[in-house]
């Protein structure tokens, strides 16, 4: 079963918004063995949109849209699709009743442009929107499915899982889709192609390998499409196994774990505890690990410690140390780890200390010049890292080796 | 002139990783006054490619790819490039000596698979990746342009900005893009479209008007394609200064300024310095104001109590307070304010104290439940707010909350 996955909005051409919608609506037909054939993103145009989902459904079972749902002129997928369909805009009431009940309650008057929203063409089946005011649409022809959905991600995310999936799954006969990712550091991709090319070359023909390169790992995905989940799944168990044989000190984790989960998942097992101090990541590690349900269980605290009185203030660091070393070196790195762990009583602590810039930079610490420490029980260790020249990238990395340093201490390394 | 850009891997079909580079590269085409007609996602599959290429040649003057030009044999982009255009593969000599030059400096062998990255369509324009391992290729036909670029994001972003941009515009004669967004606050989508529902009304027709809803504002951009830009710019000012008179009181920006930029400026501009306290939020506040160069002149430090002991040892938060009203309480936002404030010397704090879930509820204080307090050199101000019930939705929510309060106190509001 091939799915055509269409996003609605100028601001997605121009580039004002990064188009989120179309990675969870993908996950979703994924998983409920859907092959997703292509996504495209097309402008708020009413003959685009028809040719668009024209096409779509010349060359898949299913489109799923989102977007142009809203109350105001410049949307205008539903009146398109109501005129594709050949079906007048009708009243529904329930939808008329919600849209009322929602905006009583955040005190908002009930305009004409609101009665617009409740109206929906007549040949399609509503799909109740509990958490927005505009409704989604399922539209059937010939057997395949049109749905439209409205492109605030939390309502099309409910939509989605609430609607549209166990629609599909009742109204198609499904296969499986298998996908199996394993992931790997310390082989950049040509070499790791290098050292796995025989196990790649004996892969059975249904299997499908990407090679998908990161900042410090190489993701390797086996895919399988419309297949028979389980046996599927035992021969990828297989390869995988044959793989670890191949690279056995290669291999961090699976699937799309990240460092953080991975970390999230030992710390809460052996009820151990974790602090931050951070200057060059800012925050960034904190807020990995706090975005994570179950984190109060082992994140104590986190210092940004930008200032250098506030590294003294709040972490302790010996202001003689910074006179003499500087701010951004080992020794800082060191006293910051060991502050945060003091003061928050945490069994770990990780600290950063760099320049993010783009200004800061000397010939001896130029831009990008970051110590990672991280203190625990036993010892406290400090590693010196380059991580590039942008200051995104510098954070992101930054960060990155900061964990990588924080799980090999935690694994004992 | 019309672009398509067409991104290739099978990640973004599955939904795997979230395509960015679209966005980046919708940008620097609308800059310089070309029109994206569509944005196409498709997998690593030769037939797809050419059937997207051409569909693309069709309907627009230029197709930028990004994707599968890295050396393993999932990537097929420039083997099915050369196909197209009925081009042989060729060694290309400063590619193979860069290449080269590259997995030297980091210590790795040049193999067969890197020699084959060394390899163009002979047809081809090679754009030099001073970043990485993979060209950038420039193919022409009929005067229309065809422009190949590596997946890897910041390599894409050199490309695009060095080599792609101005052998575009010396290459066709580019006319202008306008696009001016009006930040919006205090009034929903629907209220705000009937308050300004005349104003729309006499536009001119060359001005296509857009709502984009988000969460506390709704902004409105003002789009004009493939005009005189001065004259329209002009235009447009105009037409914001009209309705600047229709709803003075709901403006808070303009373009895609964010509320970390606007106080970013206030605090660069006056002087004074800002620290944060947060709990649910857990770093993300200071991790917005971090992200931005020259946040070290202002920002002094961030503390992230996630437990109460830290809420106590780090910001002097009374334990008896928070025996007493739970450390999800007015009284505990404004101690952790006034806590960051003195511990850091800063001239501002604020902070956030709430229930993030999916855990922690109960019926009085329920998931999304969060506190606010700015404490400053007057007065410390607490908020109360209802952040929703997704993790990631309320940790985004009290952000902005928090940004909004701190801005108004910073306006002395």
């Amino acid at each position: 079963m091939k799915a055509t996955i269409i996003t609605i909005g100028d601001e997605i051409l121009i580039g004002q918004i990064v188009d989120t919608n179309s990675v969870s609506i993908a996950r979703h037909l994924n998983a409920a063995g859907i092959v997703v054939h292509e996504k495209v993103s097309i402008g708020d145009d009413s003959a685009q949109i028809v040719g668009c989902v024209e096409r779509a459904l010349g060359q898949s079972d299913i489109a799923i849209i989102t977007g142009g749902l809203g109350p105001t002129k410049d949307d205008i997928t539903k009146k398109t699709l109501a005129e594709m369909f050949g079906s007048e805009l009708i009243p529904n009431q329930t939808v008329s009743d919600h849209v009322k009940r929602m905006l009583e309650e955040r005190g908002i008057e009930f305009n004409d442009l609101n009665r617009g929203q409740a109206l929906v063409p007549a040949c399609c089946t509503v799909l109740f929107n509990a958490h927005g005011t505009a409704p989604g649409m399922w539209f059937e022809r010939g057997g395949k499915v049109v749905v439209s959905l409205p492109g605030v991600p939390y309502e099309m995310e409910h939509l989605m899982q609430d609607e549209v999936m166990p629609r599909l799954k009742a109204h198609f006969e499904l296969r499986q889709i298998v996908h199996r990712t394993m992931i790997t550091a310390g082989l950049p991709e040509s070499m790791l192609a290098k050292a796995i090319e025989a196990w790649e070359n004996a892969l059975p023909p249904y299997l499908k390998l990407a090679y998908l390169p990161n900042p410090g790992a190489v993701r390797l995905r086996l895919s399988a499409y419309e297949v028979e989940g389980e046996s599927v799944s035992k021969e990828i168990e297989r390869q995988f196994e044959a793989l670890r044989r191949i690279i056995p000190h290669n291999i961090i984790g699976y699937e799309t774990a990240t460092m953080q989960e991975l970390i999230h998942q030992l710390l809460t097992e052996r009820r151990q505890t974790l602090a931050t101090a951070e200057s060059c990541t800012g925050g960034t590690i904190a807020a990995r690990f706090t975005a994570m349900p179950g984190a109060s269980a082992y994140f104590l605290c986190g210092v940004v410690s930008y200032s250098n009185a506030s590294k003294q203030a709040v972490l302790g660091v010996d202001p003689d140390t910074i006179a003499r070393y500087g701010a951004v070196s080992e020794q800082v790195a060191r006293q910051m780890a060991e502050g945060a762990r003091r003061i928050s009583g945490a069994d770990y602590a990780v600290s950063t200390t760099g320049i993010a810039g783009p200004a800061g930079g000397t010939a001896e610490k130029p831009v990008g010049t970051v110590w990672i420490a991280v203190a625990g029980p036993r010892r406290t260790v400090a590693l010196l890292k380059q991580c590039g020249s942008d200051r995104g990238q510098i954070i992101d990395r930054a960060g990155a080796f900061a964990l990588g340093l924080l799980r090999d201490e935690l694994n004992g390394k």
